[in-house]
């Protein structure tokens, strides 16, 4: 059987980049059927999570400045561990040759890395020479932006855009949690050795949703009931394999809250309705040592490859308040949002309660805005001989002992601030194209030849339908372009295909997964009507050309 | 009135980048009215050139490897002219540092920029310190690739990304010239002090189609008749503005050909769509100084903003065979069509007879081949002394004079190679989403109150209807709650607003141009109708909820 990528490549679903210049490995160019899979795809998550759930979209640039990656944790922790080779100059991941040799290198330190790779004496796959010591290779692609150079990264994630926009979307949402934002777009790796095709890219799409929640009700999610019953198969950081209904995994503590385990529902649900094979797909949880440096629970749903075994194609975390903190810290902005309490509290505090009797002797015409002043400080602020310092009208003022009193009182809090948590559901876009059309590749025997048959859910296909003639004489041909113009005219994405014989399109067709195909035959000219022949079944209907688009 | 960057801002169209960091000039984020609007205009765009012209769509990586931009012209071509400040270090580009003096700096080399400004004294408009000479800075963002750091760059154009890619798409639409090839996605130019807002970003996106001709018949468009009749706002070269048909300003040779008059109404067509009034746009051709180092001819669709003037958004050009020519040269891959004659031609043609009788008894068994390479040698490497080198199995041979002859013969020839045209027409996606929110704000005196209306065609509004219900008591808004669940499960982008009276609710709807508001009221819960108000006109109509979805 050809391989899918083959396939994929022969028939303008993807091609290596920059071929005609040696190639650049990480890099893979969408075709016309691919990118016309792709938008389909992007469209079904739209569908799905921004219609569907009300996750708005946005749209950020790919460049970001320096501060967002030193907050978000990038510029420290999203390194690898390489060695170079002395003698060609070769990069290589130092855990991946290890990982070659049979050691399993899962939390080791770098150390240890170093350490085991001198022991077995490990060299330069390429050419054979020696290795350097471990060094750190951030893995975001950096660049200069305008003529100072001002440091700039491609963002190793969408998901950053999201948080730093905090309080515009907080706003725009009215100030009510929990919300959703969505975005689909480009990010950035700079991967050392990428070698798995569209697995690893140096530039892929991502589409992520941000879901920032109160974290006190990350267990009640208004839409759980509707998923509860949806029964998923999990591998759980134990190891032991389960399959248990949403409502099950959480109540046994296997999957932390409601939240996560509803957006592992829809992943499945969408991976469904993309044409993943629902025995391929399973969910499994991170250990400790590999979650992300921001996440505190994630779970990946992974899809079973004939040529790569388990592929993660989602990621579904729980990022706790680690972004929005750090991009406080960072930028000293507050990004936080006010929960009010269901029944407002009455709360006791101390102030200091101004003697406007004694004040106003003193300070006269500015006794009022001192006494004003003097309740408004804090009370940690009086100083060891009980007087307190306060700012009027840029000058400073020293109140003595006196003029005012310490006084406890009671006062109705309406509700407090807090920062948020999210959960972010990840999708690796090209990841799923991969699965997707390995999943939809069969081979058949029609009419006595063995055939490969993309059998793409209709939703997704690139071509809507296909356009033939039976055979290309008696206006038969004329006829069916035209009504590839009105289909196309009705925004179909239609296929006109007219050489060789119609067994040849029809096999044509099926190789690159278009659901229907329409034929214009004899019949056609006596009374306006078409076959549609079904790509799985390969039943033929026939019906009137006027009702065709609406049948479609 | 409120200016339409600050609306676009405030309502959640359009946010500058990284506030929280202190901003970055040149970036732009699309909150989720923005995102939402732009890809409406991007399958606006979709349907008139992909689905509707059949240019295929890809989807290539952002991030392109050296040799493309060498090749391109862009490494050595694609620079502006700067100045430094000796004080403060800051970047200005020198011809706008004397456009701002009053000084028409078209067509002016740099040696005589540098005269002008320091003729004029010219300082640091930050700081008021000297200036350095002009350097050259080249705009495009350069990163590494891999450990190694291999030199790649952000494409300033998506263009590029298609012509390298020529043999792949040539093979998938069957080598058959014209063809059409188009790509939506981000491209980058590294602009030194970008201050134009949406219109001058060092991230934005583009909309490209590239459309590969045989240079013979740019002119003649097989759905030029269509299109013929169309009448357009001209700017020639000449300065004279005119407004003719496509039909007249192909014959007057105002513009150069069908293919690109063919593409300047597609284009108008496409703005109108969009709603930019006709009246506000224009094609104003570029002269010969301002021409892109690629192009022979370019039209730009010029639309006239309240703000900013007249502002490019779409550029056609005629690209000749630059492209292709270049990534020849560079790559030594051959990136041609085969152009078959109409009638074959016969050509006379010397080539090398071998003969065989002699050549049988000195070379055996390997005579036969020898004949044959003897035949497919060039007759120009014949020596001096009649004999020729050829090289059979690795060896090289001398036969000699005598063994063979040289004869003329006819021969029938098909066809010839040629390197395609290529003509693009390049949409500016943020700057026509500048112009279609500025055209589409306008006041208006409603309910004795001055409003804000954003009148964006019901295609393209961010959100396809509003649901309210009239008051938030006796189940009402549960009923609403209702309806706008099931319009957002048949795929509409619906809003569900609760909050102020149902006046200002309207207002607030009017405000970011949603087209239709449905209405929840008593009357719905008696007969199941609700009232569906069209924005513009503010007209109510009541109509079943059964038929609702059907009626927008």
């Amino acid at each position: 059987m050809e391989d899918v990528i083959e396939l994929a490549r022969r028939r303008g679903f993807l091609w290596p980049s920059y071929e005609i210049y040696g190639g650049a490995s990480g890099f893979y160019d969408y075709g016309p059927l691919g990118a016309a899979l792709k938008n389909r795809v992007e469209d079904l998550w739209r569908r799905f999570f921004v219609i569907g759930e009300g996750y708005m979209e946005i749209s950020s640039p790919a460049i970001g400045v320096e501060e967002v990656f030193r907050a978000s944790g990038h510029v420290s922790h999203f390194v690898d561990p390489i060695v170079t080779c002395e003698k060609c100059g070769e990069g290589f991941r130092a855990d991946h040759l290890l990982k070659e040799k049979g050691v399993d290198t899962d939390g080791m330190t770098y150390e240890e890395l170093d350490e085991e790779l001198s022991k077995r004496k490990v060299r330069c796959p390429a050419c054979g020479g020696g290795l350097s010591r471990i060094n750190t290779f951030n893995l975001m692609f950096k660049t200069g932006i305008g003529a100072a150079g001002r440091t700039g990264y491609l963002r190793p994630e969408t998901a950053q855009n999201i948080f730093i926009l905090f309080n515009r979307l907080y706003e725009f949402y009215r100030k009510k949690l929990p919300f959703g934002v969505a975005q689909l777009g480009r990010a950035y790796r700079n991967e050392i050795s990428p070698r798995q095709g569209l697995l690893r890219l140096r530039e892929f799409s991502q589409a992520e949703a941000e879901v920032f929640v109160d974290p006190g009700s990350k267990d009640r999610h208004p839409r759980f009931p509707e998923v509860s019953h949806v029964k998923l198969r999990l591998l759980p950081g134990d190891g032991e394999p389960r399959e248990l209904t949403a409502a099950e995994m959480v109540e046994k503590g296997i999957v932390a809250h409601q939240y996560l385990a509803y957006h592992m529902v829809r992943t499945y649900q969408f991976l469904r309705e993309a044409g993943i094979p629902v025995e391929r797909i399973r969910f499994r949880q991170h250990r400790k040592t590999e979650m992300a440096h921001y996440a505190c629970d994630c779970w990946d749903a992974e899809v079973l490859t004939e040529r790569y075994g388990w592929v993660e194609v989602v990621g579904i975390a729980d990022r706790t308040d680690y972004d929005l903190r750090s991009h406080i810290r960072e930028s000293g902005v507050d990004l936080k949002a006010f929960l009010r309490f269901d029944t407002p509290k009455r709360e006791k505090r101390v102030i200091l309660e101004p003697d406007m009797k004694r004040l106003g002797p003193v300070y006269k015409d500015k006794a009022k805005e001192v006494g004003e002043l003097i309740r408004a400080s804090d009370p940690g602020k009086v100083k060891g001989d009980g007087s307190i310092d306060i700012v009027v009208e840029g000058e400073r003022l020293n109140i003595e002992k006196g003029m005012f009193s310490k006084k406890t009182v009671e006062e109705r809090v309406e509700g407090e601030k807090i920062i948020p948590h999210v959960i972010e559901p990840s999708f690796g876009i090209d990841r799923i194209i991969y699965c997707i059309l390995e999943s939809a590749r069969t081979t058949e025997e029609r009419n006595g030849e063995e055939r490969t048959v993309l059998r793409l859910k209709p939703a997704i296909a690139p071509y809507d339908v296909a356009v033939f003639s039976l055979v290309s004489k008696e206006g038969l041909d004329e006829k069916a372009f035209e009504v590839f113009e009105m289909l196309r005219e009705k925004g179909f994405l239609a296929l006109y295909d007219t050489s060789g014989t119609i067994g040849r399109r029809y096999a044509r067709a099926d190789e690159i997964g278009v659901p229907y195909a329409v034929t214009v035959d004899f019949q056609t000219l006596e009374d306006d009507t078409v076959t549609i022949r079904d790509r799985d079944t390969m039943k033929q209907e026939r019906v009137k050309i006027a009702d065709l688009a609406e049948r479609l």
